[in-house]
């Protein structure tokens, strides 16, 4: 199995899962890919508000009330951002890997930065 | 493989690949959980940048340059989604298996909504 | 002069420049509240990118150039947040005033949290 | 009584309100402006949230509830905007005429764009 079918495997097993239970609540006539947008910006400042009064430094290490409440946002972002991917036939993990190829060129070893 | 190894190993593979991106550039010290969180919410807004003044309409087709910008926003809020969660040994994908479950009995299907 | 007249006039000077820039432009079709929401969030995302990598201490003090950037930011989204409220009869100083009534409520003296 | 002395004066006094409630709850300690600056981001998402469903012409005409919902929304925006403009002496009413003039050279009127 190559990487790349793995990778489309595991990322596609989400995927119907999430078709799924869109599908079962009949959300999809909310889903433009403008809502979509919205939605992940609302949950990722639902992330953001956990860590607002915190320093830097508390901010690495959380009781586990509050780890399980990141978890729960990180959950709904994932599932918001592999919707929206989807919707256009992309998908995070596939995306993410080309990004950092892009990154390795924008940020190169040698210090300089290519803008 | 079980599934749950596969997952494991999928989003291993990135969080290495990252791992290694941040490392060589000696970024570990900007990566509080707090500026991650930051991070993450600046890289949605420029994903929400690209449907702002769209109908919803307009947003289910977008033309091929478009795409490609959409592509590398979802790459990097992916790969900063990753490595907040790695830092609290969590993965999106796990996290957004998780949430489905919460979800389902969040939202029953029998129409009624468990708040 | 009551103060509620002097306030809604310096708020009256802001929405008639805003209003006559948007009309010179014919920018109201794209004016829709949910589009002026996600460009309020764009915005507001532009002024936190300045502060990301920061930590709380260095944020306190920012140099003559970050300063303006800063500033920019700043109008950018008084600009959109008073162009939404305009378009609901509502402005934001007057929205503040009201808000710190309730908040006074919500967070009383005592050391009680009222939610 | 000139213009800006008008401004300023309104804004004095809703920079004033603010201080002496952040003062009486000894909040001062968590209101480095990188915490502002991520708190302002949570509050925008709130409004937004308002909206994420609508379709566009939907958001132009709101029920009495939402409506005062928003107005609580552009309340909290702009108490921490003038609270972060004000540590460092800037606000929000001013940035926001400051900005308008520097659009205006961005998008001159003969349609053309100055960037």
């Amino acid at each position: 199995m190559t990487n790349s079918t793995t990778k489309r495997n595991e990322m596609k097993k989400l995927e119907k899962k999430i078709r799924r239970f869109i599908k079962e609540r009949n959300w999809e006539k909310f889903h433009a890919p403008k809502n979509l947008a919205m939605a992940l910006s609302v949950e990722t400042a639902e992330l953001v508000e956990i860590f607002q009064w915190m320093d830097a430094k508390e901010s690495r290490t959380l009781d586990a009330a509050t780890l399980k409440h990141l978890e729960e946002e990180i959950g709904d972002i994932m599932i918001y951002l592999t919707t929206l991917a989807k919707h256009f036939g992309l998908d995070p993990l596939s995306a993410a890997h080309k990004k950092i190829l892009l990154n390795e060129k924008k940020y190169p070893l040698d210090g300089s930065i290519d803008l």
